[in-house]
């Protein structure tokens, strides 16, 4: 097949630059003679490696030295079981904003461990907007308040930062959108993120956490999911999965290289802009549930008027290079997802064939 | 730097071919137009590779249908926590054998859920030796008897696998000789190994589980450290660490076309051998602690007579194109891993470097 532009919700698609020096180096990086999947994580060459990828990172979100940053596996799905055991201390409650799939799953896994106040839900109107923010019922005694700043499935993506009571860290999983704005981490206590949207392959998690916030993880929190642990060893308390590591190093260097996260942020809105006008100017053709302030530019979900022409137009996209398009299962319908590697010439692509498409099937 | 011959413990030496073939194909896997890298786990490329890695790996063991086989993050000391967590059930205490480093870390962690009953320990004599069977102090009501069958940083290793009481199930922490002698799965419960010695890079961790002993894990488990939920979802319950999958995959290839776990035995031995016979035919200028019949396969530690020559070996050996020669930290001395992909020629030429130096320096 020749060249494809691929809408992978995640993993997803990496940047061409990134994988091309993977490839160059992959039998030999730096004329070390070794694979970087071959060396020692205690050796000099992986210690460069993940040393610069950390300063990296860094410099890229600004994170001042009181935070700690983490490069663990796992996933959110494991962060979810992590945040309540790590930073719920002598409190008795987590406050949680509910928007969708990943929300419901980390106040799921939150309930085993701790009482959850959901304090906002849009579950009412099927997670189509971000509950304002005046209306949430906070709890002041809240360990921490959690949200998902990106919903990957629903397509939604909040417009704003909250706010957080005194004494309340705010923790958000940013899984997918991930160093595609620009962010300010003092207003965090904990940044959490998989790395497979806007960091790198999947099997690594980046955690940014206040230093303040370690070292009160339950008693039975077995080591392996024990901040503390992981922060008192530079992510080095077991061996790591050294090579995603490395890919986000490299994806890191070419974030720089391409103007830093405040560039991205105007690429991304670029390019979701292309496509949901695309859809809003389809006269109904396709339609975007979600509603227009809080869309998400990093997964554009879409539905066909008519239903039936689904698997016509996945497969006629396949056919011009357009691949992955297909609706998360949960939900049904598309879901273009166009994180910071997607070039604007794929969005382009994209929204030519729709055009076409419809033009076809109208 | 020319070729290397890298004689790390893990992460460690891959297949040449197995990189090679990764290279060729990291821009575009059999004409997808994506990297591996790029492909959602839940497409049908990426069905495919997990499929044939457990198909592969299946037949390299001769796994039985009534055993799962997880692929799952978090290296042996996610294990250490995942194993008291899911197998104590309704009993009380849980046997381990004491070896050396790697078990000692089992204990500790274990202790955190279970009374451990130590049932043997070699500790009396700084572990270069496995207790006799015959003296182990087993508890006919332990939830199960687990060792490690070769202690990496030790370099000792079981010459046996032990055998079972009724009703307590074998497990075993085979991080890292998975792979490398053949084994009876009938006879275990449950294995696991680290990926980063003889199956591919760091970041994937390979469960081998007995289907009974699902869904006996306590109240509190958190959901991404029970077995029973990757069993059940094949191990997609969340996005695993695709890449290491992938790589581990073109390994067991890689060894099936090699002749299988017998072939690597075989090798495995005829390279031991050759190092052995260098240290124990040196006059004293080398020396292994670990008592002859327990000596490992895989990690051959051996010390200089004149310690003030170690910095000067290390750097000759370096020059030589043999690397990562040194002792664990917490060990000292000099250990030489020679895992599956090392080649009969690395162990070579370390053995004819080794001959040199000796002959320079007495």
């Amino acid at each position: 097949m020749a060249k494809v532009y691929n809408f992978s919700a995640g993993p997803a698609v990496l940047p061409h630059a990134v994988l091309a020096e993977a490839q160059s180096e992959l039998l030999d990086w730096h004329g070390s003679g070794m694979s970087v999947m071959e060396m020692s994580h205690r050796g000099k060459e992986f210690m460069q490696i993940v040393h610069e990828a950390e300063q990296d990172l860094r410099s890229l979100l600004h994170i001042p030295n009181n935070y700690k940053v983490l490069f663990l596996q796992g996933g959110a799905s494991l962060q979810f079981a992590m945040l309540p055991l790590n930073l719920l201390g002598d409190k008795k409650s987590v406050d949680i904003v509910d928007t969708g799939h990943w929300s419901k799953l980390a106040i799921k896994e939150a309930r085993r461990y701790s009482a959850v106040n959901v304090v906002a839900s849009s579950e009412d109107r099927h997670y189509l907007y971000v509950p304002a923010e005046d209306t949430w019922q906070r709890d002041p005694n809240a360990a921490y308040l959690h949200y998902t700043s990106n919903e990957t499935i629903g397509g939604l993506q909040f417009p704003f930062t909250p706010s957080s009571l005194p004494g309340v860290p705010l923790v958000c999983d940013m899984s997918s959108d991930f160093l595609s704005r620009e962010i300010d981490v003092t207003q965090f206590g904990l940044i959490y993120a998989g790395a497979q949207k806007n960091i790198g392959p999947s099997g690594l998690t980046v955690v940014i956490v206040r230093e303040d916030l370690l070292g009160l993880a339950q008693p039975d929190t077995p080591t392996m999911l024990n901040y503390q642990v992981h922060a008192d060893a530079d992510s080095m308390y077991n061996t790591p999965g050294t090579y995603p590591i490395y890919i986000a190093g490299l994806v890191f260097k070419w974030l720089k290289e391409q103007g830093g996260v405040n560039a991205m942020a105007a690429r991304n809105a670029e390019k979701a802009g292309l496509l949901y006008h695309a859809i809003d100017s389809s006269n109904g053709f396709y339609t975007c549930p979600v509603d227009p302030e809080f869309r998400s530019k990093m997964n554009i979900v879409f539905r066909l008027k008519d239903e039936s022409l689904e698997e016509t137009f996945l497969s006629e996209a396949k056919k011009n290079g357009l691949v992955q398009l297909k609706g998360h299962r949960a939900l049904g319908g598309m879901r273009a997802s166009i994180y910071n590697a997607m070039p604007i010439e794929g969005v382009k692509a994209l929204v030519h064939f729709m055009q076409e498409f419809a033009r076809q099937h109208s």
